[in-house]
């Protein structure tokens, strides 16, 4: 096999010095099989290309992002012709009216927009504005569930004071009962509950958007005054054109949206209801790019083509595709394979694997085919993904079944010890 | 005169419809003269258009970003060249490590670089650091100093709440003895100490870089066991090509810096000394866009500029120029003008002016001749300003000044009331 990694070898090395632990963040492979590359240097369509030229396709999307396929034409064509207009200016240009309006017509829900750069911005904007809604404390989150990085809600705990927390209430995740009690626990209190689409955390099987729980957090929200935050900042534009909970008749107060609204340009939205705006209107919250026009020209092309096309059906039949056949070759091969969630956005852990041996295993072989999977993230479905890359991809994971049903299962390498911890919280959260 | 502002009013009345105040943030035009548009349309070099065509030498440089020129070639080809390659990938691209690599060697004091991509990504980035290195709660700031706008920092009140600066400890401002008090007063629980290169708030005069504060913050640190942060977000690469202190030999332990590193692409950082890479290892933070590689490929650009051109001198002349010449203009019609702080950031007031009725006649005068002045936010030279430029912004100001002679001064208008109640906290701060 070609497969090779020197260059990333050399670049990791680099890194080390000039970058604390080499690299940070979520895009970081420091918990991956160490086969996984660190450094990419192109991209187009479904494909991924690494620094030593190995070829992917990639399923983790840049962690979303990717929703039309990398350097979708159309988009492109919008980028380049603001980016010879400008971008980060003295002011914003009209595409950001633009931009809101289109959003706001597109979202049942959406009486207005405001625009930032990264996820947490949006999520942490809305704590800001449940507060001068209700001028109550409580945020009302789930336990384990990532709403981004700011020290509120930051999974590491390093350099975080329990007062950045003192006020953050969490519940068990699409629990309706135990966010009754955790409103009953704080009535008179609470600014906000925050909720997620449906569960889709690292180290965890995903749910499914559920019905019961988005009215129920919807009714304790409006007895009590509180303000409810969808969170939609991974999954936006993945489970519908409209907000996520739109097709149960629920509308939340607030949405943060992320990720895909630019089509990988960066640009994430907060958007709320009429009773919403006044609160909205009196926080301050900025930053050096939050206006720049390049990424809202991409996201009034990304929003168009999310309109227009049949991207989405495209995302579920290419999810649905991925997820049978994998499901059959892992009967075929005797392993018991979990493939939860949606299929657009598919979560897969090995049964009986505490230490995620056989996950880790089964991903490096996939990746040293060209096929970029992840062991316990959940993975992104792009448009751009077609039949053929599908069959190609599958042909790689029964090779992959294959190594793996002919090693001994005691001989299989424990890559990282610290992900067993990661495993067992996880377990205890959905216990 | 040909000036209109047609098409900005519709906007604007757009724009309230979908955007909550029909703008935020610091590019709000909400406080400015009525004249000074709020939506533009394209830049380029020291030139903007706004949406009715009106063309304007721009001194707010998209409130930083522009250091070389808007749409500078070099930068614009490796952008360009980078985005045919991908930029929002599944990890960094080998660029992200020459990024961190020159900017550690440029800046003598800084041995790590991590990438974000707005200014408050960075300082609230170093609080955690901080926490993280000293175990320690409290962050001394100075008193009116802007940080940024996450709830531990925004100037703007609703929606935070007391605890969220339960730690924040306030000194005055560029003051050595007022930073001793405070250190005394918390000794033993301070995790760091920010200051600004120099004064450069809103509605107030700024100051000089001061060795004799830059050197007292690193002593009491020193003792203190305390992380000395500069955040040069504002300032950077306008005072020097390597850190603002410098030229004192005073080596802060962490220093943001935004807006200019990539020419107006999104990308601040967080650079820092040996001693804190273990707690800048140790803290999970994270963005969506982080890691975009076109950012990095810009900044890679830009920093080649800084390093190899004149553009820090011909900032310097501009920027005396411009002084020199308002200067005279001032004294030739009998106005008082106060010009601080270092020429390649002008900060321009009027004397007895406390309502500001003065310099807001003035400015929006040149904003109808086509001079972008503001009348209470520090200005920023950029590296496409020519002498011919200069001349044609001090004949623009030397009319502006013959029309507000012209002006009986007890019928000048006021504007925006708020306007004196910031004033006068301002004096209040400086006093």
């Amino acid at each position: 096999m070609s497969w090779t990694n020197l260059r990333n070898s050399e670049l990791k090395e680099r890194a080390a010095r000039v970058i604390p632990g080499g690299m940070y963040g979520h895009e970081s492979t420091a918990l991956l099989p160490s086969d996984f590359p660190q450094f990419f240097q192109r991209a187009e369509g479904s494909r991924l290309w690494d620094v030593d030229g190995n070829e992917y396709i990639d399923f983790m999307c840049a962690y979303g992002p990717n929703l039309l396929g990398y350097r979708d034409p159309e988009v492109e064509a919008a980028v380049q012709a603001q980016m010879e207009r400008g971008d980060t200016l003295t002011g914003p240009s009209d595409v950001m009216v633009t931009l809101a309006e289109q959003l706001v017509g597109m979202l049942s829900h959406a009486e207005w927009a405001m625009f930032c750069k990264n996820g947490t911005d949006a999520t942490s904007m809305a704590t800001v504005v449940a507060r001068a809604h209700t001028g109550k404390r409580k945020i009302l989150v789930g336990r384990g569930v990532y709403h981004g990085a700011a020290p509120w809600c930051t999974p590491g705990p390093a350099g975080i004071l329990s007062e950045d927390r003192g006020h953050i209430v969490y519940y068990r995740d699409q629990d309706p009962q135990s966010l009754a009690d955790a409103v009953k626990a704080h009535a008179g209190d609470i600014a906000a509950v925050f909720a997620t689409p449906f569960r889709h955390e690292t180290f965890r099987d995903q749910s499914e958007p559920d019905p019961t729980f988005a009215r129920e957090a919807r009714r304790l929200c409006d007895i009590e005054g509180a303000v409810l935050v969808l969170d939609e900042v991974r999954a936006a534009f993945r489970l519908s054109r409209d907000g996520a909970w739109a097709a149960f008749g629920v509308r939340p107060d607030l949405t943060s949206i992320g990720k895909v609204i630019g089509n990988g340009q960066p640009i994430s939205a907060l958007v709320g209801a009429e009773n919403m705006r006044n609160a909205a209107s009196s926080i301050f919250v900025t930053g050096s790019f939050w206006f720049s026009a390049v990424p809202m020209a991409a996201a009034v092309a990304t929003l168009k083509i999310i309109r227009e096309s049949d991207y989405l059906e495209r995302l579920e039949r290419m999810g649905q595709l991925l997820r049978e056949g994998l499901a059959a070759q892992a009967v075929a091969h005797g392993f018991g394979l979990r493939q939860t969630g949606p299929v657009t956005m598919p979560q897969i852990f090995f049964a009986d694997d505490p230490e995620m041996r056989l996950g880790y295993f089964w991903t490096a072989a996939a990746v040293r085919r060209g096929v970029y999977l992840h062991p316990y993230h959940n993975m992104f479905m792009n448009a751009a993904l077609s039949e053929a890359d599908i069959a190609q991809v599958l042909q790689a994971t029964d090779e992959a079944f294959d190594l793996l049903k002919a090693q001994d299962r005691t001989q299989l390498p424990l890559e990282h010890p610290p992900v067993r911890g990661r495993l067992e919280r996880a377990a205890l959260l959905s216990a």
